[in-house]
Parts: C-alpha cells; sequence; structure tokens
C-alpha cells in the first residue's frame, strides 16, 4: 500500500538535496519557502471511528469468503478511506477521517464478487471498488451521506494473469492486477499490454478500465479503452460477460458503457486486453519555439502519420520546471551545455524563453524500424524549428517519469497548494484554450511579484485533437486552503466548458466532476447514465455518489453549494 | 429510391449477356437453371392497407412541420415498407404488405426531429427511422403487433454536410446524406469520410452509425463508430449531444451508446466525423494458396503493421464465382492468361483448385507513400506464397464493387434463395469457424450432385481478430421459402455462438438477431440495454421490436416460435 498521507513507496520521497536548482525555482513561482510544516498526526495516532455493524451482513460475508478476506482493523479501513487528490491529502493530513470504510473486503474469484454484491443487496450496505488507491477526483471514499455499512472491496488479491493467447495477442487479467505485476507476468511472454499512466506503479487493471485511464504509449496504443476486447462486470442484478471478439454490430457496445463506470454500476472482475510483442525503446528530448508551435508540430506529427509511441511537449514554465529538477553539470559537461545554449541562442536565434522540452518515444520491432520511425519523426520536428538534444535528455526523463507525484508531497508539506487537471479537445480549439487556462489561472494564482505556477504539457495526440495535462500551484491560504484548491478548480473546468473542452481526459469524475457533469452531458445524457445504472443497480449500492448527477446529496459535503452556484468567473 | 422488390437503383440489373460463364457456375453449385419465374405484382398493384388515422396527431405533425414534409400515399408508404432483407424481398415480390407506415415524414432540422418525437409521445405512435432502406435484418419495418399509427421519418431531407474544420479534420453531416452525397461534399474540400460499405450508394450516414457499420477502407479509417466526433441523438425524453472532443473519461462514452442503438433510443439527427485527405489509390488482385493461409495472412499484416487501407481475401468457391463472372478473354489476352494458368500449377506448383483471390487496396498521399506500403505488404504476401496478379483484377473488383447486391436478384428472379450473413472472431478462433460453417451449412444445403453455394471472404482485419463475410445460396424450396432461409440462418447463428463469435460485426440485429440475442449479451447486458432505452424512450416507441429482447411480442410474426425453440443442432 502506498503512504496515507502522500504518494507512492513509504520508503521514498522527493530528493531536493541532489536538485539545487529546485526550490529557487518553486520559490521564483509561488514565493513560498524551504521550510517544513509542523508534521500532522502520524496515521496510528489518528481517531478512526468504530465501524457501523451490521452482524448479519457480516456473518453473510463470512459464510461466503471467509473470516481471512474480511478487514475491520483500523489501520485497514484508514488506508481505504482516501483516494490521493489534493483533497484527500489535505484530511489525510489533518487527521481528519469522518467515514472510512466499515469492511474492508479481499475477493479472491468473481464468485467473491458476487457474493458480495448479493450481500449488500440484502444488507443495503454500499459498496466501493477499491484498486489501487491512486484515484484523484474522489472516487474511493464511500458515500458519507449514506445510511448503513460501507464495504470497501480491495481487488488487490485479483491479480493473475488467467491465459494468454499469442495469436490473437489477447490476454485475459484479473482486475486487481498492479501495472508493474501484470507488466512482469506480460513480458515473461515476451509481451505487453503497453499501458503505463503515471500512477503505473500503484494503480491496477480494474481502476485504469473503471477510469478510462491513458498511459505514456496511448499515442501508440490506445487508451484503456481501446485496448479491451471484452471484460467481465458484475452488477446487483447479475454478471455481465462481453463477447470476446474485435469488433461487433449487435447493439451499442456494452464493454464501452461499462469502462468509465467508475464502479456504479458494479465491479470489473477481469477483461480480455490487447497486447503486443515487447518491442526496442528509445527515447529523445527535443526543444521545440514556443508552446503553441508544439501543438500545431504535434498536429503535423499524428495527421501525417508520424507520430511517435510518446509525444509530450511541456509549456515553457513546466520546462523550465523541468531543467530546475537536474542535478548540476560538471566539468566538460557544464561548458557543453553553456556553449550548446549560446549557439541556440546567437546562432539559431532559438527563443530561449519559449523554449519547450518535447519528450517523444519510439517502439519498435528492430532497429532498422526504430530508426524509420525516428526519421520520420525529426524530419517533421525540424520543420518546425524543433532542436534535438539526444537521447540522454529522453532517458533522464524516462528513468524519473513516475517521481513527479512524489513532488507535490514536498510541496505541500512545506506549504504549498498543487494539483493537476486534464482536459481533450479538438485541434481548432486547443491553442485558445490553452491561452485562458494559463491567463486566467496566473491572474487568480498571482501574488504580487510571484506568478504562481501554471504548467501545461499536451500529452496524448489523436487525428482530431489532443490532451492537455495542466499542473497548478501557488502558496497554501491558511485557514482556507480546500475553498482555495475548488476556487482553482472550478475557474479551470468553466473555461473546459466555455471552449468544449472535456472535463477530464484520462482521471474522470468521482465526486470532483460531479457539479459540472450536467452541463457537460446534458439532461438528456445524464437520463442515459441513470437508466443504465438503475437497470443493475436499482437501489444505487455501487459506489454511490460519483459520476452520476443527482443520485445523492453527499456533493453539498464535497463542494459548497455557496461556491457551486456562485456566478460563474466572467 | 430504390426498387420495391430488389436491390438498387430501378433502372440496373445484373448483366448476364456479358458473363457468359456466370450462370454455368450458378447451376453447378446450386442446380438452378437459368429461366425466369413469374413476376410478382408490380408495385402499384399491391394492395397496400389503408393507414392507421389519428386526426389529432396528423394536426400536431402539419403544424410543426407543414403539410409538405408528410405523405400518405400508398406509393411512398409501401417504398417504406422494408428494407432488403432476403424476407423483405420474398415479401415485397409476392405483394404481401400487411403493415406499412401510416405516415412517412421528411423532417428538415432537428428541430423537426424534435416536434415528430413530442408528438409520438403525446398520441402514442411508433417511430421507425429510415435512411435509405438498405437494412438487411428487418431494422425498418413498423412493428406490426402494436397498436396505434406508425411513423417512418425518413432522414432524407437532412443530408447537408454542415460545417468541415481542416484543422481538426472533422465534419458535421447532417444524419440523411447518402454515401454518394457526403462523400462528394467533402471531396470538394479535398476530404474524404472514407467509408464504403458494399450499400454506399443507397446508405446515409444516420443508417451506418444506427447499425455500426463497416466499410471497404475501414482497416484504415476504422468502422464508423471509430470515426464519430460527436452526434447528436433525438430522443423523446430530449436531445443528447455529445461533447465534441477526441478522447474522454467522464463516464462510459454516449456516443457509443448511441451508435448501433437502431433507432430504438431515437433518431441520429447528425454527427461530428473524422475525415482525411484524399489520397492516391491503388488496388491489386493476389492469389493466395488456401483460405486458412489466407487468414494466416491477413494475420501477419495486421499484426506486422503493414495492413493496406482494403484487405479481402476470398475462399476458393467465391474465387471461382468471382472469376466465372469475368467476361471472356480474347486473342493475346486469353493466350497469356492460360500460359500463367499454366505456370502457376506447373512451375509454381500452386494449388489452383484451392486458390483464393485477395485484393488489397492502398491510400497514401503520395506516389512514394504508396510505392512503400505495395512493397511491406507485398513482401508478406510473397512469405505466404501469394502471387500478385497486379492492378487489372484490382481495378476490376473495384469497377464491380458494388455490383454483387444486383446479383442476388438474378438469383432470386430464377428461383435461388441467395443471402449473407458475417461476424467477426479472434484470430485462434477463424479457422475452426469457417470450416464449421462451410462444411455444416453445405451439408444443409448439399441437395444431390449440387453442393450449394457457401462463399466466405475476410472483410476487415484487427490486431485481435477478423471479419468473416458469408454468401450462401440454393435452389429456393417452393412453398417453404421463408422456412428455408431461417433454418440456414438458425444453423449458422447456432455456430456462431458455439465458436463465441459474434452475431454481426457490421449488419446489426433487426428483428433478424433477435432470437440470439439473450444468449450473446446475457441477461445484465439485456437489462443494460433496456435501462439506457427506457430512460429515454419510456412508452417504447422508438423502433420498437428491434435490437431488444423483450420490448414486443413482434418476433413471432418474424420468427416462428417453433423454429427458434427447437433443438439448436448438433
Amino acid at each position: 500500500m502506498m503512504k496515507f498521507s502522500g504518494w507512492g513507496d513509504p520508503a521514498k520521497a522527493y530528493d531536493l538535496s541532489t536538485r539545487p536548482y529546485l526550490w529557487d525555482f518553486v520559490r521564483s513561482q509561488i514565493g513560498l519557502e524551504n521550510k517544513l510544516d509542523p508534521p500532522g498526526p502520524r496515521p496510528e495516532d489518528i481517531a478512526v471511528p468504530e465501524p457501523r455493524r451490521d452482524d448479519a451482513l457480516l456473518a453473510q460475508l463470512t459464510h461466503a469468503l471467509g473470516a481471512e478476506k474480511i478487514c475491520t482493523d483500523a489501520p485497514t479501513r484508514l488506508l481505504h478511506a482516501y483516494g490521493k487528490s489534493y483533497r484527500d491529502l489535505l484530511r489525510a493530513r489533518a487527521g481528519h477521517v469522518p467515514r472510512p470504510p466499515d469492511l474492508v473486503l479481499f475477493p479472491t474469484s468473481r464468485a467473491d464478487l458476487e457474493a458480495i454484491l448479493a450481500a449488500a443487496v440484502e444488507h443495503r450496505a454500499q459498496v466501493v471498488p477499491f484498486g489501487g488507491g491512486t484515484n484523484i477526483c474522489g472516487g474511493v471514499e464511500p458515500d458519507p451521506s449514506r445510511p448503513g455499512v460501507a464495504l470497501t472491496v480491495s481487488l488487490r488479491r485479483m491479480n493473475r494473469l488467467l491465459a494468454l493467447d499469442p495469436v490473437a495477442r489477447t490476454a485475459r487479467i484479473e482486475a486487481g492486477a498492479l501495472g508493474p505485476e501484470l507488466e512482469a507476468a506480460l513480458n515473461a511472454q515476451g509481451f505487453s499490454l503497453g499501458h503505463f499512466p503515471d500512477s503505473f506503479e500503484f494503480s491496477t487493471l480494474g481502476g485504469w478500465l473503471a477510469t478510462r485511464s491513458a498511459g505514456m504509449q496511448s499515442d501508440a496504443y490506445g487508451k484503456i479503452e481501446n485496448m479491451v476486447v471484452s471484460l467481465t462486470l458484475c452488477t446487483p442484478r447479475g454478471t455481465l460477460v462481453t463477447a470476446r471478439v474485435p469488433r461487433s454490430s449487435t447493439g451499442p457496445d456494452l464493454a464501452q458503457l461499462a469502462v468509465g463506470s467508475e464502479g456504479t454500476l458494479g465491479i470489473i472482475a477481469e477483461a480480455e486486453m490487447r497486447i503486443h510483442p515487447v518491442g526496442m525503446r528509445e527515447h529523445r528530448g527535443l526543444l521545440v519555439p514556443g508552446f503553441e508551435r508544439g501543438i500545431a508540430l504535434a498536429r503535423a506529427l499524428v495527421q501525417g502519420g508520424a507520430l511517435p509511441t510518446t509525444t509530450r511537449i511541456s509549456n515553457p514554465q513546466e520546462t523550465a520546471l523541468s531543467f530546475a529538477t537536474k542535478s548540476p553539470a560538471q566539468g566538460l559537461a557544464a561548458t557543453t551545455a553553456k556553449v550548446f545554449k549560446s549557439y541556440l541562442r546567437h546562432v539559431k536565434k532559438f527563443p530561449l524563453d519559449d523554449a519547450c522540452l518535447m519528450i517523444v518515444g519510439f517502439e519498435a520491432a528492430s532497429a532498422g524500424e526504430l530508426a524509420a520511425q525516428r526519421r520520420a519523426t525529426l524530419r517533421v520536428c525540424r520543420e518546425f524549428g524543433a532542436v534535438d538534444l539526444g537521447t540522454g535528455v529522453g532517458a533522464k526523463w524516462f528513468a524519473g517519469r513516475y517521481d513527479y507525484p512524489y513532488l507535490r508531497d514536498t510541496v505541500m508539506d512545506r506549504g504549498g497548494m498543487a494539483d493537476v487537471t486534464e482536459t481533450s479537445a479538438t485541434w481548432d480549439v486547443l491553442p485558445g484554450l490553452y491561452r485562458d487556462v494559463k491567463e486566467r489561472v496566473h491572474a487568480h494564482l498571482r501574488r504580487g511579484e510571484f506568478p504562481g505556477y501554471v504548467g501545461c504539457h499536451l500529452s496524448h495526440s489523436y487525428p482530431d485533437g489532443a490532451c492537455l495535462y495542466f499542473t497548478f500551484a501557488a502558496a497554501r491560504e491558511r485557514g482556507r486552503e480546500l475553498a482555495q484548491y475548488l476556487e482553482t478548480k472550478q475557474l479551470i473546468f468553466e473555461i473546459l466548458l466555455r471552449h468544449g473542452a472535456t472535463l477530464s481526459h484520462h482521471h474522470a469524475v468521482g465526486y470532483e466532476l460531479l457539479p459540472w457533469m450536467p452541463r457537460h452531458l446534458g439532461a438528456t445524457g445524464v437520463e442515459l447514465l441513470r437508466g443504465a445504472k438503475h437497470a443493475v443497480d436499482p437501489l444505487n449500492l455501487c459506489n454511490p455518489g460519483k459520476l452520476i448527477p443527482g443520485d445523492t446529496p453527499a456533493l453539498a459535503d464535497y463542494w459548497p453549494p455557496a461556491l457551486v452556484n456562485r456566478r460563474p468567473p466572467a
């Protein structure tokens, strides 16, 4: 399990000592000193409320599952109380955990899941599926407004590779497999799923499916919804097993109804996924002269058929952060860097202040294919004035690609607010959308000489558009931490809606986006979702309060009505 | 409009006079002489039942739409009574039209559609959307078991290209645009949708979307569901407009719930589709030594990343039919053909009896790219022993690619049964599935020395599997024409289910597949579909009886219960 009040491996922290430039950069952006806040309570000192008891339910579950799959102890309940959103971490650090699950269950089979749902129906318990707990939109906490017992169902003991077909290149995998677990099992047979979200080390296949996740290689292999051949969804009204076929015209694709359902229709037990042979990889860094140029470059790559496996372009502020995390160069390396920078500025007339770091990743079956991909990509990059920095920068990015979430803890430890929001829009919309978010969030976060941090990278490209991934940070407003955060999020969501962009490209809805979902989906869209849910979960037991507007009063607990209902920022 | 009792352009018929080998081949397969049956009644002689009247409904519609968008005349109602399934043509040719629509409406806007649905709700009328009328699964006829008026809504006056964005490469198109109409409008701006189903000349964007259609270039551009950016679906409970974004993780993809809904959720008014620049094209023919070798070849192409825009491989019987449709070669051409055949048989040891015609199509922005595609494809083809026949065969196939549906009429005119069924399955399943269908349908159709015709081609390839498209024909059993047809279909559906293949890859469900849908979807799948439908169409007015099991008693009218409930063929 991850830390309770922070990201990732309890033994790991973001190391400032090897990054001497980093905090100066942070200070220059958000005016925060490198000084630790007093620590909050340790997990073992947090007062976890007694679990609500339902002896008949417990007896039925014990009979069906066996006692060894049922946990009622406070530490386990605490660890399954929250995901990892900024709000979750604020509450965890304050030791504020008023509604943890009452029971945490560890099923090992589809039959166990069916038994859990049957017991939940009989005893009217809410059921919250829990994979790795990395969710950052309020998707894995019990609905505090519901009476009765809250069952959190950890899928972590369902983590096996069940079958692999090398002819069809498909693998049947249980939903609770963590990224590294399933990749190791597939790699052992020469295959990979090719799904590497930032949360890869701590998130599960089921979580990816439930949230329509995207990974660093999704440009090549698709988002998780594009990799599903079939899936098994256990609902209170029975289990759905969709046909294992490549395509179908037998009505709407029900697997696509389950993907993204965030536990509101039931629990995903397993899925048959498309896999592909492990190939050779290479990552390179480039500098692109300006972010809007970068957007145009990404579009040229994907529309020209030369899109690499990974194409990631950071805006200048994120690029500056990235270079600020470097270890200091010494001796010849430092001299070379200085000369190269001077060459760029004076000979190439490269606008270094607008420099955008671009990472491209290739994957191919052979060195020849890899070279062909590289050639095609770099040719387009050069046409847009991008300068190749080589594989060193790429390798460094690759090595540290899962580390950024740790940096949020480092900033929070020192009194900062830091979080992310991501969207997608069509190419015609992206430049104006980017400018609008950038300018208006800066205007919102700026404090005197400190502009606030609004990083952005283009993370996924499609023929018709791309995903923009924003990171924002500021010094925390003491005493109104949550309001500060929600106001920033609200500002961004309003801008997204105004531009016709989506509220989320790959992080999902949970409680976080719920107030904006009626406007995003429209009333008919909401009714369709509710209709599907009520068909299989008429008692609204499955992850209540998430995703689907109108199913719970719990929203007011998350989003103060005064904030949601106030006049949208002009 | 198409012919009432046959396929396509009323001025066009399949020409046997230029194809002197064709009927000999047909006779050898199904024992049918080239002798016309007595013609059935002309459309103008068919007794069309008087329309059911609802004056209040008519007044409301007239007020909302204007009288010029409302047709009650018998010829128009007749032309909208059926699609083009074998069963439809049997009934049309017999002049048996007991339940045509009562009113045929020709809306010109989304507002018209909303007014029609409001009137339908108020007056409890069923609503059947009608595009080009090419449906071959019983998807466009009124439900005869329903009381009240049946409104058929033709989308044909909603056929405009509304907007085209060359940056995002998307186009907003009204649902009633026929293939040639929308391609002409897009081509004028240098773009193409790239969707070319066999029915292209007579089918509409809305019909493609409602049925999850596939086209001849879908290997490159995806099935229609993969081309949708957003769509507008008018339902009795309001209109859904999905976000115009490339990808989203804001819950299940509701556009994907509308795509394939076959009118049961409402009427698709328009859609924003991905488009691409018109490129250069080339088609080539090849001969592959055996159909299972062909399956392996297609797999190697798609899994190796060398899949052309079109990859179509016919089994030996379909290949023989294809060559039997040739005009006779004369002079030098005849000699060359003879020499080439002898060379193949004796020098290359090519098993001509197992020869499978393969058509590959390329599309690229430049001659260089086209050549690269061709090189990569032909290299893999050679590895599998395929012999290149060049572009002449490809061009001939391309020129006649929309003609095969006319051949069904020619066969029916002479007392034959001819129809199709298509499926998809994963690569590991396909060879056994093919053998099973082939052997068992032959066993079913064989009459003495005549084996019956069971053609098959692999029409679409995916990394995990492919679509097999079967065509079957036999002499008609006089007096039990429908039973003969349904027994054959039943046999095939049972085999598909046994192998875990889908009941349809791109033709949809309608009435045709309904009895098998509960086994295909499972009870939970059926409940999910019903839940979505009831959320937006609680009165079950939208195309009742199609797609969703259990919503109508009309099934018994289509499928005799004695047939559906009998013991499945062993």
